[in-house]
């Protein structure tokens, strides 16, 4: 965000005076602290804050609400009294926003909303290739299978070791009714587990698409002109879910961050009227974009187009 | 093989004087070395054994010849010299038999044949519920996700560590292909991938079937019914791979072998015309009751209901 012309970083709200907060600081962001309580504990860790969480909503248009799973909720009651527009995080339920938002794939439903919820990571990168293709060709039914990293390379206390873990035991999983959110006409059926991985997710697709007699260069093409999806090659040496992270970090990219769902260019193949792919999805990364144009969205700062080339120009998005 | 009252283990090969060269030994099983320098390594050793595999193979009926991939078609032309009957594993080409083998499914295509190839305990585990729901219901399509362990647990040198890994990154990977060569008719699409996990391998199945109204517990009550293959719960607390291998371990069973497929009962479900499900594949020891199952075969030792009720019985398979 603070990389963006138009927009101003007011400040950020830390819960705990931890390594993340004193960076806050030394990048220069505003520190604000939840409650007096909390403060006091920043005061003591010897970092300065400039006021509690109640003194910085006065001064934003926009709150962007990445607090824990389901804080959202109770969160919004204050946001709304105070008459602020947010957008949430993929964690809250669909019901928390006046819609959900991929930039683009639904720009416009969000559009001078108050309320809208960033879809998830792999929600992100379901309904953008998913989008792509419904759009060129008509998609009648989506399957994936989303391989899950268990935890964020900081998570230090989360598992599995050595394990698979269904994600849930239960079929479908979360993410294809999330999809439907964006996407409502696009059936699908996703199946989720979780293995001893960190850095990023990877899905497996079988696509039926309308449209009869597409090719795998029709497809590739459309995966080409399509923003923020990004076909890589298993014959440049990018065949797992490291090397693309190894990739990022070649980049220089801040924290090697993939905004782009990757898509395997030899993984594309049809059998019979399916598509089938691997696309992998860097969890922190790939909603970053997102919530900046959701910002632009909510605020009717720009149009999707604007929105989407302005934040790919200042994040160095490869297309 | 040595449980079976039907059968003699009368020695076995080992390249290199190990610890399972001696595990051997202390089980009382008739050490042979593969040729002089090897006998040599393992006098040295201290190891005793009983002679070079020139001298045992002019003692046996059958080889199960479980060698690294590829080395059964050189060892092939041995066996035919000999006479001898063979079962091959998966690693090796279907071209090296006369037929492909899963117990369950086609029995018969190997009675009488002089060489066999079990195939990998992936497609083991494919052909067991496939053919179940295929003998129910007739199955039209499968997709599937294999997510494969990287390595066995003694494999040390192996990886990945922290990564998901194509393997390979072209669809579809050999599995499907490998299915078709026990249950020809039926068009399967499979991609895989490996993980850092040693313990089993994960599939996640979308299979449409040919009689339409069939019900989850339609499919329930086939799979309770189909040898080899267990229905465990989630509820039970069996959520991943590494709960299955710890049951197996509760079981008391050699090694913490899981020679059933073990498919998740919740995660059953019919979404339109598929049937999706996860199974969980002990890629050390599904193969273990077909190897046995294929020696009856090829030397018409039993019919298959008659054998494959020996092996569960001594092998203590669970159904």
């Amino acid at each position: 965000m603070a990389l963006q012309p138009d927009m101003r970083l007011v400040g950020v709200v830390k819960a705990r005076p931890d390594f993340k907060a004193r960076s806050a600081i030394s990048k220069g962001y505003p520190l604000f602290a939840p409650d007096a309580k909390a403060r006091e504990d920043f005061q003591k860790a010897g970092l300065q804050t400039e006021g509690m969480l109640g003194d910085l909503l006065k001064q934003v248009d926009v709150v962007v609400d990445a607090t824990p799973e389901g804080m959202g909720e109770r969160n919004k009651k204050t946001y709304a009294g105070l008459g602020l527009r947010a957008v949430f995080e993929g964690g809250e339920e669909p019901s928390i926003a006046d819609a959900s938002f991929v930039a683009q794939v639904n720009y416009d439903e969000s559009y001078g909303k108050s309320f809208v919820r960033c879809v998830s990571c792999n929600t992100t990168g379901l309904c953008r290739t998913l989008g792509a293709l419904d759009s060129d060709f008509g998609v009648s039914k989506a399957r994936a299978v989303m391989i899950r990293r268990a935890a964020d390379p900081d998570e230090v206390r989360k598992g599995p070791i050595d394990s698979i873990v269904l994600d849930p035991a239960t079929v479908p999983s979360h993410h294809g009714p999330d999809v439907n959110t964006v996407l409502p006409h696009i059936p699908v059926v996703t199946m989720a587990v979780k293995v001893p991985v960190t850095h990023m997710h990877l899905h497996a697709l079988f696509v039926t698409l309308r449209e009869k007699d597409v090719g795998i260069d029709d497809v590739l093409e459309t995966f080409e002109r399509t923003t923020r999806v990004l076909l890589v090659r298993d014959a440049d040496g990018i065949s797992s879910t490291s090397q693309l992270i190894e990739f990022a970090r070649d980049l220089g990219r801040p924290r090697n961050d993939l905004y782009e769902v990757c898509v395997w260019r030899e993984s594309v193949n049809i059998v019979d009227d399916e598509v089938c792919f691997f696309q992998g999805i860097h969890q922190e990364a790939d909603v970053i974009p997102e919530n900046i144009d959701a910002i632009r969205a909510v605020t009717m700062a720009s149009n999707a187009r604007e929105s989407i080339d302005l934040t790919n120009k200042t994040l160095k998005i490869l297309k």
